[in-house]
């Protein structure tokens, strides 16, 4: 066979155990019964480990290393051959004894987070913290890096991001948003929000979370609704994008965010082109460039006003008790700002915030700035600064989050960036297609989902995310979309 | 390593892929969008092929020689060797390009038979189905037989059954049946049934096959029930054995039926003694033997006075349009004979009759005595012997089964062997526990659950079934339990 076809027939083999790993890993948090989950680890790590061991064959460096050197390839092939090789030569960096004590050393330090989240004893947890830190270190060292080992972790997540560029975005758009959130409570006239109590069915809530999925325009012939714990998205093969979520009987708009957010991802996923599946591209081009996709949907579309000009009459039907409440009223009542303890329940305003503050320490702790054991004072601190709040309970505060029990460190930059993202291409859209706000105010959300399609979806990973925001908006990644939006949308509802 | 652990290493690596195959099928038929058919399909082919290979790897033929010669062995570690070395001489025996020529030919010939089917014209089917007897016959050339080729193609579905055995069950069998069921016809007073008709919403239809699963005592925490358009039970694992199930809206009581029968499947299934996980055991000990546990619940069981004394109160309080209807009004209602064309709708009497006559088809196909174009008249005149009605168009005489078009020739006999199988465990099950009416009057059927676990179910593949009958009952296989319960049970419910 000749050796651009090998290449492709294995990245297929690859891509064919990873779709029935997908589907493992979906079943396992939507549908499995009790009884199979130990099972389901065995199979799961079986399939896991097939999927490693062909990323790192050796025949698959010698079809990289040939095909390095022919000519002729398409910009696709080119760019598989990057995202391929690279995670090739990352992987193949990682002695298997090494991975194998960490992953074991990750379980034992996930098991023993969940207990020390429950009794907010961060102690219990400060040996297992330390011995992951230790970890990520040595995996930044195997990886390799030119300024910062934490460069070598966000890699993963955010190729060709490091810690100086994020610090150079952080910098800025914290001074902006700290004086704004404080001018916001201290100036500002709160929302409405009191004609929200209630109780509402979650069959009603999914019916709800339904129409808006199928109103911004996801696929239910190539995917599904369900309930997950924790609501994720996940792409099964082209055609087969599922999203989940979960429903609050307290609230009838937190599960439809949530559902938004997840259809914000299945969207992305649905609209890669179909060519590029097996082909190492078939994701999207980073975390936060997925995340900003997830993030549009929910915020600047699901919160806007013209989204609740047109979901009123909807939301209205669905549930009667809200007959009256204007749109405008709802749409306020979607943007309250409040600066609180848990990163996954802040608003829009905030939620960088927790980011900044999560990426200062994480930094500090691979590079050696920071001690594991300092990290409960460090944190109060910088919430007292960032959002002036302060958790009584280190389960509110450094214990909220599982990412570091799990090793995931240089994961956190991503939500953020999402968030900056989605508000520049946002900016964009807007500019590039006439009477964007119109449509949306009718429910017709076609023109912006064809042009995230035309402009963002089909590429999957064929461009690095810095290139591709680029492509998109014509500039380089900039923060002040973002913070102009918060400001702009903010003072008008705060009546500022 | 140990050449012993080596092999049972080897069988935990096909187990896993197995695993994860049985979900994709699963989520095939129960959850997959059908955008992502296609993938799916691509998925389970490389899945497939992977068990397959491993199934004849040269290193398991090297295990299985060594280990054959070896002292010391457990009772499990040889019947292990049995089950799994059949199944390597058998796959092995089978040219490659030969199976997917098969493959290939199976394929074309499933698609062309539903058309035909559709269309009523079996001379559309023809050429497809004398190829796929070809094969078949080539088949049973390469696996090797004694005395027909015939046997050597029912040993996959039965092992030690042979055509010569099956005939000497059928012919007395149907001696008996054949009258009986005329003079039940002739002489009989059928059972009051138009009390049955209405609409019933199939929300409420989940709900009592839920009771009615959780009476027999299948475990909800190791499986579930959802909806398919072809009912099915399967095993992902142990601790997670799923149930379908469909509803038709104008009979409340087929979905219940169906419901009972898949949850003996998966009785069965969950019963497995889980040390026997993937050690080539962990299956029922034949298609036969399975089918005898999903046809005891439901007609032995299900289709009892006993269950409708206890099921009655339910039913009524799920549809209260049959509150005054006594127990044994539903009971005699569900126990209804009518000789009908489809096989699939054949109540417990009849059901056999339909299986003779494949097995004296299909049997003649594969010797050569039987030409393929001669079978639609060979049906209708068997069907006219057999239970007095003739069809009047071939998509409801010959063409009404997948299985033919699929290659699956020796799979019908299991379905009349089930039969058999099951009256002759129940009435030693009503032998040896006291008051077995009594407990499934009170719904309690936990004695005889917990008797087919000790007898049945723990032992898997452990021994072949005719051996399992005889360590169960303490006989060979004999028809004439089926008959003595037939007989009874339809002359007091028919009134002869």
């Amino acid at each position: 066979m000749d050796t651009l076809a090998a290449y492709k027939e294995h990245l297929r083999d690859i891509g064919k155990l990873g779709s029935a790993l997908s589907l493992l890993h979906w079943d396992q948090r939507t549908q499995l019964p009790n009884g199979g989950q130990e099972t389901r680890a065995e199979v799961v790590g079986k399939l896991t480990k097939m999927v490693f061991e062909l990323s790192i064959a050796d025949e698959l460096g010698r079809y990289l290393e040939e095909l390095e050197k022919r000519e002729g390839l398409s910009e696709e092939e080119r760019a598989s051959m990057r995202v391929v090789g690279k995670a090739y030569r990352r992987n193949k960096a990682i002695p298997p004894d090494f991975y194998e004590r960490f992953a074991i050393a990750a379980s034992k330090a996930e098991t023993t987070w969940e207990k020390a989240k429950e009794r907010s004893d961060f102690l219990l947890f400060r040996p297992h913290l330390e011995e992951m830190v230790e970890y990520a270190r040595q995996f930044a060292e195997y990886y390799g890096y030119e300024e910062s080992p934490y460069d070598a972790l966000i890699e993963e997540y955010e190729p060709g991001m490091t810690s100086r560029e994020l610090r150079a975005v952080i910098e800025p758009l914290r001074q902006e948003l700290v004086p704004f959130i404080k001018r916001l409570q201290e100036e500002g006239t709160p929302p409405e929000t009191d004609f929200l109590r209630g109780t509402f069915s979650k069959e009603e809530q999914r019916s709800l979370s339904l129409q808006a999925l199928r109103a911004i325009g996801y696929d239910f012939d190539a995917g599904r609704l369900d309930l997950a714990v924790h609501p994720f998205t996940i792409s099964i093969g082209p055609g087969d994008v599922r999203v989940t979520t979960r429903f609050l009987v307290d609230d009838p708009l937190s599960g439809l965010f949530s559902s938004l957010h997840e259809g914000g991802h299945a969207l992305y996923d649905q609209g890669i082109a179909p060519k590029l599946r097996w082909t190492g591209l078939d994701e999207g081009a980073s975390y936060g460039i997925h995340e900003s996709q997830s993030r549009m949907w929910e915020n600047l579309v699901g919160r806007s006003l013209p989204f609740w000009d047109f979901f009123q009459p909807i939301f209205v039907e669905t549930f009667p008790a809200f007959s009256g409440v204007p749109a405008e009223t709802l749409y306020r009542a979607a943007n309250v700002v409040n600066p609180s303890l848990i990163r996954v329940e802040a608003d829009e305003v905030t939620y960088n915030l927790h980011i900044m503050l999560r990426f200062e320490l994480e930094e500090g702790l691979i590079t050696g700035k920071i001690a594991a054991g300092d990290l409960p004072d460090l944190w109060r601190d910088a919430m007292d600064r960032y959002l002036g709040v302060v958790p009584e309970k280190d389960a509110d505060g450094v214990l909220q989050d599982v990412h570091w029990s799990s090793g995931l460190f240089g994961y956190f930059p991503s939500y953020m960036l999402g968030n900056l993202y989605s508000s520049q291409i946002f900016a964009c859209a807007q500019k590039e297609i006439p009477d964007l706000d119109a449509h949306s105010t009718r429910g017709d959300f076609a023109p912006l989902l064809t042009w995230l399609r035309e402009r963002v979806h089909r590429f999957g990973m064929i461009y690095e995310p810095k290139d591709l925001v680029k492509r998109i908006t014509g500039e380089n990644p900039d923060s002040s979309y973002f913070v102009r939006y918060i400001e702009e949308k903010y003072s008008q509802i705060y009546k500022l």
